[in-house]
């Protein structure tokens, strides 16, 4: 069932407000099974709403509207609907009723205007609103079952779940389950990840589980999506493949699902009784503003240092392992992490480039790793505090803390 | 001239990702005088984009296309527009030569896959992308102008400015420049901001000046929009009302157009000779993230102290100037700025809230600041690093650093 998700109102539109409601109701249809087919976005134009529902009745099988059911003249949504069905609206007497004894619980009139909300196209089903004056209500406009919701988030939220997905569910007639599997690594790029995951039986972007990218430099993700009859079913479907994806995309794995690498070393170095210092040079803080805030932190978070100055030696491999020795010996700390950078002489143009020196100290030594990344400030400032933490993974794991990144130019 | 913004992507269109991009597009077309009509999302669908294509090419005059212009065979706009189109695609030499040249420069060979993202509708305009591998292109489908651009933000928004604005202003025949005057202000909220500024002459939502708020928390964006036949014209129209502006915002301006509150600082420490060196506790970072980045402060910024420990004596005002007034002697800066914050025993609920102590050390002596603010963890570690930077703002300016503003409760 191809569901479309059409939000109406001026600031929406034009971005004065930004629709965080479409994301909402998305993932939420994602979640329980459903297939997000289409997103439209009008304003407070009765043409324009009207264009809007005759095509969403032709693309999909069911709409949820989000707003325009306010009281004011520019909120629209029933009387375009009306019109859209060919019936006229009517006063809907137990919805007039509830805002009525609403108001009077908290010792109000109800203004006069607050009646345009009880008004719905002739023969709608009333969807409830438990928490506002605005109810939601579901049409048939061609083949598609329209369901219309307040676009207060509060409110919208509440019904999506308790009233709209149960009927959409039932419109569907889905009794399976979904499942969505993700990958997150650092060090290769999405055409280079497509190349190593190709030929997995069953896995491609059209395929019996949908293989998808996405890339948050200097991250990407990688999704396996997958639906079955019952878990079972779906852990049949998806296991072998999610093996093999984790098998070939390998060291360069730093999260799963909901982990972040930030937190999946917090978890290594709390598990294993270990403390951490951090110094940074041209990162300025945001390698320790990846971990310090973190749930947990308190207990293993010793210390960070920002500089911008280099020691006197310069950014070595070596400087940067005996910067985090005496670190870890001055603060205490089981283990450091120290990341000295060396920027070329040269403006913040695309192929400015910067060396990365990285060094960490354990009780049993130190180990350090070198690297030549190029773009702009930022987008090195990104890759080197990324890489440093991906070092730092890679040596409490045990695994070779050099391995080659796309980003990096030897 | 409507014009559509058409989103595509299986992650837009599911709400994985939040599309940042529609608010961005849909903002500076209106900014320019440009209006927005529709929006849709689609996702990676071939049948789906087709129709998308031929909607929009009814009911809009121009219509901006978004993302799907990547090297792998889930992105689609090229062959799904020269479908639309009825052309080949067909090979544009000028852009395989300058992704190749990009790949030789950083050291690499080109990947076989992104070739594809040199192959173009037959008879399509090149829309440059200096500062990626996906160019832009322009198609006309029906009678309306297809202007196709990457979903990466940082490629978009430059083409966007540079590329695709001019072009839109020209098919709309609007002549003339416009210009928006930004105000970025700490400390008041939307509506406050609104009442501050009711009544000056020609600057009204559909004013002359056309006056609109972007909250970006914990900032506030106020901006200005005129358009006039030439710059004196322009100049004239938006002078006075500029200035009055800026006077009523008064103390709460912490920057004006592309400036940062960190780059004003930055300018004004480096300006008088000063050097800095800051202590955060629950910030974890993020006050010396947005400071020893930036170019220039290889010469102002002497150290940053992360912590998740408390001084032995707690939070207070007190504790906050002792330790900027040790942090300023150990680090040799000429001044310190620390923050200390106690967060309130509870879990991470909407008003879960801080006590933020904020301490300034100069030659001069020592100045506090304390204050409440209310929310989630990260709402309130934002809020508190902003109003640690904007104490140290109005500090150097000789302006009340305990000035009430809206977030705080007192």
């Amino acid at each position: 069932m191809r569901v479309e998700i059409l939000c109406t109102g001026d600031e929406i539109l034009t971005g004065k407000t930004v629709n965080t409601n479409y994301g909402h109701i998305a993932r939420r249809l994602v979640e329980v099974g459903l297939d997000v087919h289409w997103g439209t976005t009008v304003g407070d134009d009765r043409a324009s709403l009207l264009t809007a529902f005759r095509q969403a009745a032709e693309h999909a099988d069911a709409v949820i509207v989000n707003g325009g059911l306010g009281p004011t003249v520019d909120d629209l949504s029933q009387e375009v609907a009306a019109e859209a069905c060919g019936v006229p609206l009517v006063l809907n007497e137990h919805w007039l009723q509830r805002m009525t004894e609403s108001y009077a619980r908290r010792g109000r009139m109800m203004p006069v205007n607050n009646k345009k909300q009880a008004m719905l196209p002739e023969g709608a089903e009333l969807i409830d609103n438990p928490i506002g004056t605005a109810c939601g209500f579901a049409v048939t406009i061609g083949k598609a079952r329209f369901l219309f919701t307040p676009g207060v988030p509060r409110e919208m939220r509440r019904m999506l779940d308790e009233q709209v997905i149960p009927r959409l569910l039932k419109l569907a007639g889905i009794v399976g389950v979904t499942r969505l599997k993700r990958f997150h690594t650092f060090g290769i790029g999405e055409s280079r990840a497509d190349e190593m995951l190709a030929g997995i039986p069953g896995l491609a972007i059209d395929g019996e589980i949908k293989l998808g990218f996405q890339a948050h430099y200097p991250q990407l993700e990688t999704k396996l999506a997958a639906r079955g009859v019952n878990a079972d079913d779906l852990a049949g479907r998806l296991g072998a493949a999610e093996a093999e994806v984790r098998r070939r995309l390998g060291n360069f794995v730093v999260a799963e699902d909901e982990q972040t690498l930030e937190g999946v070393l917090l978890a290594r170095l709390s598990g294993d009784g270990h403390t951490l210092s951090l110094a940074e040079t041209f990162t300025g803080g945001i390698i320790a503003a990846r971990i310090a805030p973190l749930s947990g932190a308190e207990t293993v978070f010793k210390r960070g240092l920002v500089t911008r100055t280099l020691p006197s030696s310069g950014a070595s491999v070596e400087a940067a392992a005996r910067t985090a020795d005496e670190l870890r010996r001055d603060s205490g700390a089981s283990h450091a992490l120290a990341v000295l950078m060396q920027l070329d002489e040269a403006a913040d143009r695309p192929d400015f480039g910067a060396t990365i020196c990285i060094g960490i100290a354990d009780p049993g030594g130190t180990v350090g790793r070198l690297a030549r990344l190029m773009g702009s400030r930022d987008w090195i400032r990104l890759g080197a505090a990324e890489l440093a933490l991906d070092c730092l993974r890679r040596h409490l794991l045990g695994l070779p803390v050099d391995e080659r990144i796309d980003f990096e130019r030897r």
